[in-house]
């Protein structure tokens, strides 16, 4: 019954033989709106074109003056100054000057007087009428932003490749900038196969449900991707392909879920031939050993193993490297990694092996347990945060710190964090 | 010009007054798409009401038949069985028995023929013409997937509070269930205050823009809420009270920027108290400690300094824990986090430290180094990935383990991981 011979290739030359064959990189970028940039990539270099601060202003609402005219003060021996006004953020451009041994109050932001150069802090004074008692001696420049402190114009502010976070937001609307060149977020078809599958909408007691998809859909999500959910294809070479077809019209890439085993309807690797070419099948790696990878019109093409464990593997292990690849980042930056120790010990093995781990907080170290068995077993995965590959021959010893990479961006709220632990 | 006096307390007995006052909790629940719900929480616990698999089933490719047939089967010694049929999934609910040393082909998921024990791997047998020849010994009960194997029903599957991820929802389909319920996301109206600030459309370089809303706004969305911008409110209680109103009724919470310090026109306090209660203003922490928590029609109103660093302190010190109260999980579950070794020792303060830290990846170790100063300086939270609070009177030495709570979940990107060190 087996027609096929797989020929079982390191995941690493699996990876290496799709970016020859494809020559896939980052997509075309595309301007975005600021208010819908948050974790989207730069695609461009960004610049000042101005210095932040744009002029020198207080930072601190308080008294500008001439700071040797404090000289000495002391809250037992407070120097006085003549209060000659109060200058506000809206005042600009009006220009006040200070004559001898006078202070201005200003608030943040506010211009500042010709002559001054500090603002004293407000609760370092106490004003009494028309004057002030300064209470401490001031020093030149104290309280004061300097032209570029914060920003210098033409420097470079953020790099191409970077996830835009909540703070380089700030900085890009400080630039005066309310959009920003972003690479388009790669999109992944998701193809389920198998006569025996049924739509969530038909589910019944006897029926298998196709809820993998919904899985790997979140998880492409949570990669940096956009889902396209194709549907279901039954066990027949030519419904196959024309799915195909249709994901990489739609897709950037597309991943199928089961059907390419040896079996007698594993008809994946097939549709794939008809359309363009399949680049590895066989993988030297544990669970998903029956995985592979093809190309249809120049984009990759996946196919996910159909038992969880050996499907959860083949996208961690071939789609999250090149959705990153795609989305303009580098692999180790899609998903998140936790240190941690491993409960117990790990025998070597004659292939790689997808350890799926459990992170636990044991008196504030992260233990990582390794969840094993049940290739098939979905609940087991629920259970698990995250993974190690672990190369050929290496064993592991019970409490070697490993970089745990998270299945996804959530993981962190199902840790077992005592509270204790969070405070520093 | 102060007019008047903070009373400082600690961050957690500013909290613990707010709560007092608000006895806010997890906001009402809703129905919820499983295709939505990803990173939702989950208001209900979900118990299954049925076994996975359902059934006894083939969870690999191969033979069934009887183990004892099989007895010291060997690749030298084959045992010769008849093969009496083909059986996929889709053949349900037909049934077929098997007769004496004969095997049926099976694909994963089909029916099991009666008298079955077992099912032989496809690549532990060779099939020749209408028998096959089995090359290993089989054991009762190999390759097949006992009912509640994966799920027992009546079993607990999924908590109340927990944030769903991708295989979380998989499981969800897997029950049968297209819905889930799930608390809904807090929203948080943002208002920025002061006569000095310009809309982003209005940028000029002497100008200062409303940038922060921005960060608060995207940082917002990280830490599990939904952000509601409600613009500039001028240095004028009226104004600010007015828009205050606007907020408590378009969302759960409201935070304030700026227009809370004891300046001749910060007027915030004073809305405060015009529309609810001024709950708290001054905090011992720095920076930050002019911020304050007030309530209006029972909603918490959070007034965020100025000041880029201490406007930081204020949302992740006092925002984030209510966002998380009223999103339905705990509130070190809403950031991640990440263990490090703190760069330099770091001497004891009189109150506590919001310490903002840059981490770095050295020989597959992460460090954490204090960013200092410049708390009016935006570029250096660019600079940062997170943060601790240090209490009072806490020194801590160079190398020492800290848990850096992290300002969202896409700072992982920003950390110079180094590639080695993603290797197990």
């Amino acid at each position: 019954m087996i027609r096929r011979r797989l020929r079982f290739r390191t995941p690493q030359a699996v990876l290496r033989s799709l970016r020859l064959a494809t020559q896939y990189g980052p997509l075309t970028s595309e301007a975005m709106a600021i208010e819908k940039a948050l974790g989207q990539v730069l695609a461009q270099d960004i610049t000042s074109t101005l210095d932040i601060p744009h002029f020198v202003r207080p930072w601190v609402d308080g008294y500008a003056t001439k700071a040797r005219w404090t000289r000495r003060a002391s809250s037992m021996g407070p120097v006085t100054l003549r209060l000659a006004g109060r200058l506000f953020p809206e005042d600009y451009p009006k220009s006040s000057e200070l004559g001898d041994r006078e202070a201005f109050y200003v608030t943040c932001g506010a211009p500042v007087p010709k002559g001054a150069d500090c603002v004293i802090k407000a609760e370092d004074a106490r004003s009494v009428g028309s004057e002030i008692r300064v209470l401490k001696e001031a020093k030149v420049g104290e309280g004061l932003s300097r032209p570029g402190e914060d920003v210098r114009r033409g420097s470079l502010v953020l790099k191409r490749g970077q996830v835009l976070r909540a703070q380089d937001l700030g900085l890009i609307v400080a630039l005066g900038k309310r959009e920003v060149t972003v690479f388009r977020k790669p999109k992944l078809a998701i193809l389920s196969v198998g006569d025996e599958l049924v739509d969530p909408d038909h589910f019944g007691p006897d029926r298998i449900v196709n809820n993998y998809a919904y899985v790997i859909s979140a998880a492409t999500s949570e990669s940096g991707g956009t889902p396209v959910l194709l549907g279901i294809a039954p066990d027949d070479p030519d419904s196959i392909a024309a799915k195909l077809s249709e994901g990489v019209q739609l897709a950037d890439a597309v991943a199928t879920i089961g059907g390419c085993s040896v079996g007698a309807k594993d008809f994946v690797p097939d549709a794939i031939a008809r359309l363009g070419e399949v680049i590895a099948h066989g993988v030297k790696i544990r669970p998903g050993h029956v995985a592979g990878v093809g190309v249809v019109r120049g984009k990759p093409v996946f196919m996910l193993p159909g038992h969880i464990s050996s499907c959860t593997m083949a996208f961690y292990v071939f789609v999250v490297p090149t959705l990153a690849r795609l989305a303009g980042i580098g692999p180790s930056k899609i998903l998140p990694s936790a240190r941690a120790e491993l409960s117990v010990a790990i025998d070597k093995a004659a292939t790689h092996t997808f350890l799926r781990l459990r992170l636990k907080e044991r008196r504030g170290r992260l233990l990582a347990e390794p969840i094993h068995g049940g290739t098939n077993i979905l609940s087991s995965l629920s259970r698990a945060n995250g993974f190690v590959l672990v190369p050929p021959g290496t064993s592991m010893r019970k409490g070697q710190a490993i970089n745990v990479t998270l299945f996804g961006k959530l993981e962190h709220a199902s840790f077992d964090y005592s509270k204790s632990s969070r405070d520093c």
